[in-house]
C-alpha cells in the first residue's frame, strides 16, 4: 500500500502570511504551488519551490481563478478556453521557477471553485485535461477521487492521480460537502488519520449520511491553510508508519 | 549583412485592442509577447503565440513591471531580487504557450521601464540577467546594444543580442532619448528606414545632437503600438531587401 | 412624455481606448461612468466626469463585479454583502470626483453580470437597494424596467428609474436575451429609434417570440461600446424630438 | 497640551489578516482606513469604519500607490495627475463607508511610498493637496510635521495636522529614517512613548544623530503591523495621562 500526501503551499502573498509552510513541508510529499491568482507571488513561488526542493517534496502548480481577493472560491462564470489558459498561464509560471531550482514541474491540481467546477462539468474538465496535457508529457493531473474530471483525463490520455480528502466531509454522490455543512470539515487530528487510513486500506470512504463512496486514493490532500495542518500530518504519516502505508509522490 | 525585425506583440487585453498584430505580423522574425503585467493576458498570449508561429516568427517574452493601468511605463523602485522574480515568472508563462504550440521560447526582451531601469543599473541588470540563463540555455536576451546590460548580460554568459530603434532618437550616451523630447518619437517611415539601414551597415547612429553612437544591431525593434507599425515595417523591409541585408531571428 | 437617454461611458482603461465618449455625450442625458472594476480608472473617471458636466448630463457610477480581463461579463458567485460593499466602495469613488467636479451623484446603474445577477435574485437586488439608500438620499437606482431588483428598490423606499433598452432584444419573461441569442442585438440604428419610440408611447416592448412585454420607460439605455453608438443616439434623439418626447434626466 | 493618536488600520486583504484592529482600536483616536490599493478591500474598509465608529475614532483614509503586492512600499514615478486621481478615487470609497455609517470622512493620510514621496516633492505635495481641498471643506490632511508637504497644504487653504513619530527615528532633516538603517525603528514601548511625551513638550525630537529638530505634533503615529502596536498605544496612553496630555482627534 502506498499513497502521496499533498498540500496546498506558498500561499501567502505580499506582506500577508498564510499557512506555515516550512513547519507542514517535512510531512508531505508533494507540494501544490498557489501561482498568483488566489494567492502567492512571484517572490513566494520561488521560495516555496526551494522549500519543497530542500525536503525532497514534488513541485506542482496550483492554479486557481483570477480572484486575490476571494482566495479563488467563488465560482465564476468562464468559459473552456479561459480554463484551458489560465492553468497553462498559471502551471507554466510555477514551471520557470521548478527548472530554474534544478527540478521539474511534476503536477497541476486546481485549486478552490476550478478544482470544483471542473469536477462537475464535462467541458471544463477537458480544457483543464487538454492544458496539462499540453504542458508536456511527464506532468500529472491530480483529480477528484473517481470523478467526471478524473475520467475525462484518463480518456483523453493525461495521467492522473486520484485525490481523497482526510479532513472533509463527502456528500453522497463523492463530491466534497461544501463548506459550512454540518460535518464538512473534520477538525480531529485523529479522525482524520483514520478516515485516510481506511481510504488506503480500503478504498472506500462513508459519506456524511453514512452510505461507503468508493475512492482511488493516489493522492491524499492535507490542508495547510488551517491551524491543525502540522499535527493532521504528523497523525497521518504516525498511523501509515504503524500499517506499513508507504508515503511517496506519484 | 544580416539582422533580426522584432516587434513588442499581444498588447491586447481583455475587451481592449491595441496594435494590430495580424497585420504586422508578416514584416518580422522575432515578437516579443506581453505576459500579462503591463498588457496581454493568458488567451491573447495564447492567439498571438500561435500568430507568430503561422508566420515562422520566433517567439519571445516581453515582462513587465506589475502595472498595467500604467501599462509599464512608471519605473518603480523593485529589488534585484523582484526583477529576478518578474522575469522568471512571466517568461514561464509564455514559455508554457510556446511548448503548447510545439515551439521553444526563443528570447526574453523585457518592457518599458523594466528594460530602461535595467540599462543602466548594474544589480538589475545582474539579476535579469540570472533569470534569463534559470530559463535555460536556449533563451537569448535582447539588451539595448551596447548598454551595461548587455555588457552584464554577456559577462554571465546568458547569449545576447544587440538591439537598436529605428524609430527612436538617441541620447549622447547611447541610450533612447525618453518620449516626449523633441524628436525621440520618429515618425516618418522612409527616414526609419534609413536609420536602421545607416545602423546595419555603418554599426552606429546619430544622436538627437548629431553625434555618431556606435551599436551592435543584432535586432531592430518596430513599435506595435503606434499608427504607422505596418508601413514602417514594411520601409524597412523593403530597404533591407534593396540593399542586401538579410532577415532572420539570430 | 418624457425619457431619459443613458450611457456606459469612461470603460477606457489605462492606455487602451474604448468607445467614443466625446461624440456620444451631445446625445444623452445622463452617464453611466465605469468605476475600474471592469474598466475605467481614476483618471478616466475625472475626465469623463468633467465630460459629463460640461454637457450638463447627469453623473452615475456604474459598478461592476472585479473582472477587468472579462469586462464584468463573467457572472461570480458573491454574497449579498459582497454585492453591497462593491457598490458603495465603486459608487463612492466616482462621487468623489463629481463632488471635486462641482456636482452631485445622480444615479447608480450597475454593469454587465452585476446588474444581470442582481435582476434575478432577491438577497442580491435587496443588497444593491441598501447600498445606493445608504449612498444618501438623492441618489437614484436604474434598474431593469418591471424587475425584481426595481420592485425591491422600491419596497425598500430608494428612488428607482426603470431602464429599456432599445437596442437589445427582450426574451418572454422581461429579461434582455443573452447576447449570441439571434436578434438579441439590433443593429440597425432606425429600427432601435423605433423600438424606443415605441416603449415611450405604448409602454411595451415586442419579445423575441413577439409577445408584448409591459415596461416602465423612465431611462432609456444607448451602448457606448458599440460601433454606432453615435448614429444609434442620433437617430433616437431625432425621432423623439420629431414625436414630442421630452429628453430629460429623471 | 492635547495630541491626537493615529493608527493605520484595515490593512487586512481578502482572506489575510494583518494587525490587530480590534486590540489597537480602544487606544487610539483617529483610525487611517487601508482603502484598497496597498491592502484593504471594500469589506475590509466597511467593518473597520463600523469598529472605529463605535469607538468614537474618527475615520480617515490612508491611499496608497496602486501596490497590493508591494504593500504601497515601492516608490514608483508617477505624475502630479496620478497622485491627485489616486487620492480622490480612494478617498471617495472610504468616505462611501464613512457616510453609510453615519460619520463624515474626518482626514486624509497617505500610505508608504505615497506619503514619503510627497513629503519631498512639490508638485506632487500639491497636487495631494488639491485632491484633500476637493474632497470636500472638513477634511484634514495629516502630512510630516514640518515637511514641504505640511507647507504647500497650508498654502492651498487646507487644514492640515503635523504629524510625528514615537516609533520611528528621525534623520536630521525630519524626515523618517529609511527602514532598515540601524535605530530606525524603535521597538521599546517605554522609549517610543518617552519619546511622544518629549516631542508633545518640548516641541522637538532627538534625531538619530544627536541634533534636535522641531516638530508640530498635532498627531502621533503609532503603526499598527508591528507586533507591540498594543502595548505601544497603551504605554503611550498611560503616560499622557499622568503627564496631563490630553488625547483626542484634531
Amino acid at each position: 500500500m502506498k499513497i502521496d500526501i499533498n498540500c496546498d503551499m506558498g500561499e501567502s502573498y505580499g506582506a500577508w502570511k498564510m499557512g506555515d509552510d516550512a513547519a507542514v513541508m517535512p510531512y508531505i510529499t508533494s507540494a501544490n504551488i498557489a501561482c498568483g491568482f488566489h494567492g502567492g507571488d512571484p517572490a513566494t513561488i520561488r521560495t516555496t519551490v526551494k522549500l519543497a526542493v530542500e525536503h525532497g517534496v514534488a513541485v506542482g502548480a496550483h492554479p486557481s481563478l483570477p480572484d486575490l481577493q476571494g482566495f479563488g472560491r467563488r465560482a465564476m462564470n468562464i468559459s473552456p478556453q479561459d480554463m484551458y489558459d489560465l492553468v497553462v498561464y498559471q502551471a507554466g509560471a510555477v514551471e520557470a521557477f521548478a527548472r530554474a531550482a534544478g527540478v521539474r514541474l511534476h503536477h497541476v491540481k486546481c485549486h478552490g471553485a476550478l478544482y470544483n467546477m471542473a469536477a462537475n462539468d464535462e467541458a471544463l474538465s477537458d480544457a483543464m485535461a487538454r492544458a496539462v496535457k499540453d504542458l508536456g508529457s511527464g506532468v500529472l493531473l491530480y483529480a477528484l477521487s473517481n470523478s467526471g474530471m478524473m475520467r475525462t483525463a484518463q480518456k483523453q490520455g493525461v495521467r492522473v492521480a486520484g485525490e481523497v480528502f482526510a479532513d472533509r466531509g463527502y456528500a453522497d454522490d463523492g463530491t466534497l460537502a461544501p463548506r459550512g455543512r454540518p460535518g464538512a470539515m473534520i477538525e480531529d487530528a485523529n479522525l482524520a488519520a483514520a478516515r485516510a487510513l481506511e481510504m488506503v486500506e480500503k478504498r472506500y470512504v462513508t459519506s456524511l449520511s453514512g452510505k461507503p463512496i468508493p475512492v482511488s486514493p493516489d493522492t491524499l490532500c492535507v490542508h495547510g491553510d488551517q491551524p491543525g495542518a502540522v499535527s493532521f500530518a504528523k497523525a497521518i504519516r504516525k498511523l501509515f508508519s504503524e500499517r506499513g502505508v508507504a508515503v511517496a509522490a506519484p
